[in-house]
């Protein structure tokens, strides 16, 4: 057998994700086989075999590609010198996402997968493990950004930063379950939804009297 | 056949969602069979099928009323003279939520099940359509609570009260992916974090130099 370079092995690696991708996005992970992923990349069977173990293992890594461009994406909005705004964020990041997933023609498209993989991730303990991993990591990322709110005094300098890291997660997970489930929701309008949030200015404790 | 009371089909449409909800709850909604739900509700296939055409159906049934309880819940809270915080407002209902899906035992099995609904909205639109009918009735509520906040001068009057409704419900239906899919997760924690959220100062515009 001929040698092959990394390069080879990592460029039909990235064919194969690719394919499955635009197979899952169109037809839904549990309807899309792997024939068609196999049509979709253009490889053989025996090809595709060689790489992943089959289509839960395509899942798996179709999703560590998502949550990995969410990493790169986050960290180089992150590493501007002041700490972009939650709401400054998710444009940036969601912008970034469906541009490299390739979705914009259908803005419920990712949305929509990335439910499906929640759902796989109830059943499949690989998809679990690496969902779990990444969002260990997006925890973390993301609790260093409320670090540096504290710094600047944007936020409760008492808050935990890993639970607060983990709302404004949520938030941008409630944004894909609406997405994919009703659609018709302008990233922009969650974002300035998330921006109103952010600037409240909720009492500790509540009473007083309206201002209007 | 005998008449038989309205009261006595609502108790029986009861059991039925009683005994479904447990086994979706316990074994998850794929997993759990028909024979496994008559099990649970004590009733012979010829009495559930009078009420529900199949699995389907008895899904929407157990959503739709997941989703009352949330309203009915929403609608209690809200009726209170000071309107109550985001965080406030995540306690009770998530409180109530809980108490009333008897999940008490195993915080993940109602973040689970509702995984499972939103996965399962994707394929069945008679549960899709049940979906989209609760979450505009809950974004009405919630839109109508975000106006009470403006007269309160806690939201920027500007700001449009739907979108920011849109966004705190979503920021509760992210707390119910990463339970459902980590666990681990105390509601107190995310309710501390929507609060540091709320109350956090971000500037307008971007700028100026960080408080410590």
């Amino acid at each position: 057998m001929a040698r092959v370079s990394p390069e080879h092995l990592e460029a039909r690696r990235r064919q194969i994700l690719d394919g499955a991708r635009r197979c899952f996005l169109r037809d839904g992970f549990h309807a899309a086989s792997m024939q068609d992923v196999l049509r979709e990349s253009g490889l053989s069977a025996g090809a595709v075999y060689r790489y992943f173990r089959g289509k839960d293992e395509i899942v798996v890594g179709v999703a560590q590609e998502a949550l990995a461009t969410i990493r790169a994406s986050f960290e180089r909005v992150a590493a501007a010198e002041v700490p972009p705004t939650p709401d400054e964020l998710f444009r940036e990041v969601f912008g970034r996402l469906e541009e490299d997933m390739g979705a914009g023609k259908d803005q419920r498209e990712l949305p929509r997968l990335l439910v499906q993989v929640w759902g796989e991730g109830l059943r499949n303990p690989e998809l679990a493990d690496a969902l779990n991993e990444a969002y260990a990591r997006l925890s973390v990322q993301w609790a260093r950004l409320v670090e540096e709110y504290q710094a600047w005094g944007w936020v409760d300098p008492q808050a935990n930063t890993v639970h607060v890291a983990r709302t404004l997660i949520g938030a941008v997970q409630g944004y894909f379950v609406q997405q994919a489930l009703w659609g018709g929701i302008a990233p922009e309008e969650f974002a300035r939804g998330l921006r109103a949030l952010v600037s409240m200015s909720a009492p500790q404790h509540p009473g007083g009297a309206p201002a209007a």
